[in-house]
């Protein structure tokens, strides 16, 4: 009966102490607490919030209801990215071995995707063979090796998150800024890392579309990080169309093989050396901005980048020949243009459309134990503001089989939205927050 | 997955319609709904609300989730009275056999006591052999034999509130007026009456302790009537001090008893009268309530109340022997008088504080499934107002054991506040409500 007084409080407006925090979610870790009871409590903090104290106490009592990762003896700085979640975003398989590749430790742990968002893991398993389930050991090892892991949550990291983020999912509590910051910081402090570089996504794929909701996520997962001793910088960028222009798990790896080749479409690449610069930034070894993104181009045009790359997929069991030959990743039977319906300004392409399309084929999940196609998705090389022609190609859809084909055609019919005129998009990256406050985005 | 879209929509401040509420209780009462889904759908409710139509619309569904009695062959009037709960409430216990000595049939159902309220059932299981567990049949051949039976929710009533009610227990979601409303109704709508009248308690000891809390109660309940072709009549009465003098199960018992042979205390037999002349008008048995109170004066002055009393007691199994001899009835080891600790003003005698202690001797319930002692509690002859003296006896404690005095001393000590000057207490009887609106109440 511990937890009852707890969920009357906080539905009331009071605080939960931090003694409380602990024991309240190490019962919950250990089976002792019923989930309808952390439901009631998820929905009371629903409406009444968390103060910066509380979500600091659940992040700590979460993140200690696990292991953690030492990596203390590690001479390198050790820094993560992430994302909280878009259609298309599939710039943490380049900027992991990009950065590593220059001399930061990166161990990124990464989830799947779920909802309309795509997620890293499921990216990665499209390579044959890759492994993404290493043991701590494992992943300690690796980084002593090579300096980069891309991995999932395992069982033992911050276990009390991994059931309550299950149930928020299925309770409807999910959209809490404060239990969103506390999920993500909790699993990103086990990590021990140095610095974390946060990209927010805003705009209508984002799971908070409002512009003043991402930048209070950012300045929530800011202040947890300070108060852990863990410096961390947030990107806020556009999530109002997808990122990039392939859709789908290994239609992303191979675009990530062709962004590390030198070949990536410009806003792909905008991002991801917006979010590496930062990264670099942190680790200390560059001087400034302009020197970072010198030397990421360097990275990149010398091939060390994906060099990098080749060797993490080498490390956990994945075929590296897919770098030199993206026939070895897993493709779709069909394949067929979507064409330009009538002739106009591509006013829109909504990202959840996009991504419940990816569902439909088969590429996405609507349930946690949901099986993912790796091979189908969308490549789609219109963008907004482009002006089209009747019967002009605007994207390939890659399918299953005929009736996959037709499910495409229907979704891309919906996300994509031709116009006698043109829509402003949202900036690529529009803002920059710190612990010292938010500052217009300017990578000039 | 149906229920997560419906937590979603009451959460952003959107309804729930009739069919999806069908849909949602006959799920959750066949276990295929998880209780962490109801609950996050309480607290939602908690924070939201629902409106007249969804408070509705919640009743059907969980009348319709389980049996209902069917009473249209009998011709007598079917009135049942229900109290929100409160301490030293046991007017159930006089009112049955009263009202139904007078030509109206009474099936009623009560409720055992959980938190610092005491239960009918309770109270009449302290009389030996008295069974409240009767099937539907068996009540319904009662109700045909002797026009009154005092029962428990059966398993095959309303199962959805059982569960729901269990639930809301668990996660601090009690305090919601329309699900005590829908909870109240759906069971007092199984029972096919054709009126029902409510003692809503306000004061520090009630559920909801605040007036406009239990007026909105009153008013939502009664809507429910309406809308159900039932009419409700409500009587708001005081609960920021016991109901009578006893209480404790066998002490409240022998109150009652006393009480039908014209020997009960004023305010216990206010309340009685007053909301046994509500019955009697629903009925439609008496011209108007100066004839009501008669004939209940009649019935208690003849013996006639009594004497059904018995006649209830022996047709569930109950040693009728204690109308007569309340020695049959359980009696504490220990019994000790508290005495006034100063010489003042009795300025409070707080009914949650007295509710606790009979839970301390062992007379009460922190848990659905804790057994009760129910021969221990208090007998408390002071009153708020009164004058007395530093040593005068204000009330009886009976205990298991000598520790059980103790922790009975204690808990009238903070109960029982003597100051140098009284404090206003609530109006017996402060409101009364019907369809048509809230009049100040005068029992003239």
């Amino acid at each position: 009966m511990l937890a009852r007084p707890l969920i009357e409080r906080k539905r009331d407006g009071g605080r939960i102490s931090a003694s409380e925090w602990r024991r309240l979610m190490n019962a919950y870790a250990a089976g002792n607490i019923p989930d309808y009871q952390m439901a009631a409590l998820s929905m009371a903090i629903y409406f009444r919030g968390l103060d910066r104290d509380e979500t600091g106490a659940l992040t700590d009592a979460m993140l200690h209801s696990g292991a953690t990762l030492d990596l203390s003896h590690l001479k390198q700085p050790r820094i993560d990215k992430h994302s909280t979640g878009g259609v298309g975003d599939k710039v943490s398989l380049i900027l992991a071995p990009l950065v590593a590749s220059l001399g930061v430790t990166v161990p990124m742990m990464s989830g799947r995707g779920l909802g309309h968002t795509g997620g890293t893991l499921d990216k990665l398993e499209s390579i044959p063979g890759f492994r993404t389930a290493l043991t701590l050991p494992e992943t300690v090892r690796q980084l002593e090796a090579i300096g980069c892991a891309l991995i999932g949550q395992t069982g033992d990291i911050a276990p009390a998150d991994r059931r309550l983020y299950a149930l928020r999912d299925a309770t409807a509590t999910v959209e809490s800024i404060p239990l969103i910051a506390a999920s993500i910081m909790s699993k990103k402090l086990a990590e021990g890392l140095t610095g974390l570089v946060l990209d927010v996504k805003v705009g209508s794929g984002a799971f908070l579309p409002e512009l003043d909701r991402g930048l209070e996520l950012a300045r929530t997962m800011i202040d947890l990080g300070t108060d852990h001793g863990c410096p961390v910088i947030a990107l806020l960028t556009a999530m109002d169309r997808p990122l990039g222009r392939a859709c789908g798990n290994s239609l992303e790896v191979e675009e990530c093989i062709m962004a590390m080749r030198g070949e990536g479409p410009p806003d792909l690449m905008r991002v991801t050396y917006a979010l590496g610069a930062e990264m670099l930034l942190l680790a200390g070894v560059v001087r400034d901005r302009d020197d970072a993104r010198r030397r990421m181009e360097v990275a990149i045009s010398s091939g060390s980048a994906l060099a990098y790359f080749q060797r993490i997929i080498e490390a956990q069991g994945g075929d590296a020949g897919v770098i030199d030959d993206a026939g070895l990743l897993p493709e779709a039977p069909e394949c067929e243009l979507f064409v330009a319906p009538r002739g106009g300004v591509v006013a829109r392409i909504d990202p959840r459309a996009v991504g419940h399309g990816i569902i439909a084929l088969g590429g996405g999940r609507t349930r946690v134990e949901d099986v993912v196609d790796p091979a189908v998705g969308f490549v789609i090389t219109a963008r907004p503001g482009d002006v089209v022609r009747a019967g002009e190609p605007l994207a390939t859809i890659y399918a299953r089989d005929e009736a996959g084909v037709a499910v495409g055609m229907r979704a891309l019919g919906e996300a994509i939205v031709i116009a006698d005129e043109g829509e402003p998009p949202l900036p690529l990256i529009s803002h920059r927050v710190t612990e010292s406050g938010v500052e217009i985005y300017n990578d000039g």
